[in-house]
């Protein structure tokens, strides 16, 4: 089953102890996407402005992606400038030139309204509100967020947490939205305030997941060399929702199974540039590194 | 078999952001036999000064620890004062008292000279290497620091390296005694340097375990409530000794095994202030939790 991520499609300018980087591909349905599209078809929703290279359009579509309703909007494309020093976990930010996405009101088609499997990555609370209302019984709602609409769109945020399926935070974020102290709490704070199921990403350190019944904990691949961790948490929503679309289920064995791939693939998105990795990626890389992985895991076999 | 702990018994003064605690039992030989007890007979190897409370001598022998080679010294007892904020895995250290400390001279029974089981806790490289060179052919000798001697007596601790089974390190330590940048590249190091085993310990995100062919990925136990992280690494080690100690091997199976009993004793550690919650553990309590565990962990079952 296909899936719909509204995100960014951005132009970011990136520099890290490795090197800097300027005006390549990222944003959150970027990331997003690169992943997913192992599994499944993917649908971008998001907005571009005239600057926007032909040439990346054609790298994405080039990848499989529909971009239908990607829309070129009269303007500049949303672009991003950080930094990363020596802790890969915390991003710079130098800069945020929203560009045309302070406008922007997605549109989708009439048979995009029937995908079951909605991806809502980090933008206005209220334009992930808007898409929802447009979508016709999708079967699994994820979403993510950041920080800064914690802070200044709390209400809608909460709001739509009660509509979710899965929501998707980082550590701080958990911690700043539930007011909790420990991760564990956080995780069942969240669940409580409805969303069914919650995944806190805690970068090189792993990852929690709780759904009310089980706790799942999952420690990240031991990368020797990061190069970029930019868009590292949409690569993992990308990996787990195109494994949940691909089989088609959301129970505990699938849901494992899902961590499990997005956590890969964001194992090897970090080991480039923006999606330099990511767009290379094969099923079997990631089937490779997982065989790999579970021989790092205490108790498995 | 049994096992000799090198270290420290302390009186400790703990402020937290749930309380304060003053002159309670502390030190790495402390703690690190309140779990390796569970599992077999613990030799503890320090001294105190002549003002450790008599009913701490009685409180320790209870827990059937051999005093033999504890010795009570004119002077004071070490004492720590640390404080944690909110931030558990960082200790602030307020005021350290060396006391009887500065003049160590470890001095052992014949007998103790045979056990099989060493656990070199954190003390000066000199001292830990003094204590080696009195021991009878050692099955597993295991080795704990800190920074204080990465940064003071480096050479005297990698001359030490050479000679050990397993070397125990927090994060931070191994990052700065192997010179690299990343944890997986620390241990791979650590393990050229010499020490057939590393445990890179990284507190409330778990451990990481190489030995030249295995890396291990540890999560930790999710704690719901921290009170006091103090000793959290000794209580780890003692756990993962014991254990060894106790099966008389230090396969992968061994090993493995090892590593959960370490964890979740120290998860218990950290539940409350000193050696409040590890003095009253019962083997069976980590068996249960050792269970949840498992069912938290990704691929078992």
């Amino acid at each position: 089953m296909s899936i719909l991520v509204l995100g960014t499609v951005a132009l970011d300018t990136i520099n890290t102890p490795g090197g800097t980087r300027r005006n390549i591909i990222g944003g959150s349905a970027s990331h997003f996407s690169m992943a997913a599209r192992l599994f499944t078809k993917v649908n971008i929703v998001a907005c571009v402005g005239k600057d926007f290279p032909r040439e990346n359009i054609n790298f994405l579509r080039s990848k499989g992606i529909d971009l239908s309703s990607l829309s070129v909007q009269e303007g500049k494309t949303f672009h991003w400038q950080g930094q990363y020093r020596n802790d890969f976990n915390t991003a710079i930010t130098l800069k945020t030139e929203l560009g045309v996405l302070s406008s922007f009101k997605p549109v989708i088609l009439a048979r995009q309204r029937k995908i079951k499997y909605l991806f809502l990555a980090n933008v206005d609370p209220d334009i992930q509100s808007g898409l929802l209302k447009e979508m016709h019984k999708p079967k699994i709602i994820a979403l993510d967020s950041m920080n800064y609409w914690i802070d200044n769109k709390r209400k809608a945020l909460l709001g739509l947490l009660k509509k979710v399926d899965i929501y998707f935070a980082n550590d701080k974020e958990a911690i700043s939205l539930s007011g909790q102290k420990s991760l564990i709490k956080a995780a069942k704070s969240l669940h409580r305030l409805g969303a069914k199921m919650v995944l806190i990403k805690k970068g090189e350190h792993g990852a929690l997941f709780y759904n009310g019944k089980d706790i799942f904990l999952l420690p990240a691949y031991p990368v020797e060399e990061i190069v970029d961790p930019t868009g590292a948490g949409d690569t993992f929503a990308g990996g787990f929702m195109g494994y949940l679309a691909k089989v088609g289920r959301a129970d505990s064995w699938a849901i494992k199974n899902a961590l499990t791939y997005g956590s890969i693939a964001a194992s090897f998105n970090i080991e480039g540039f923006g999606l330099d990795k990511s767009a290379r990626l094969r099923i079997e890389d990631l089937e490779n590194r997982i065989l790999k992985f579970k021989k790092c895991i205490l108790f498995q076999g």
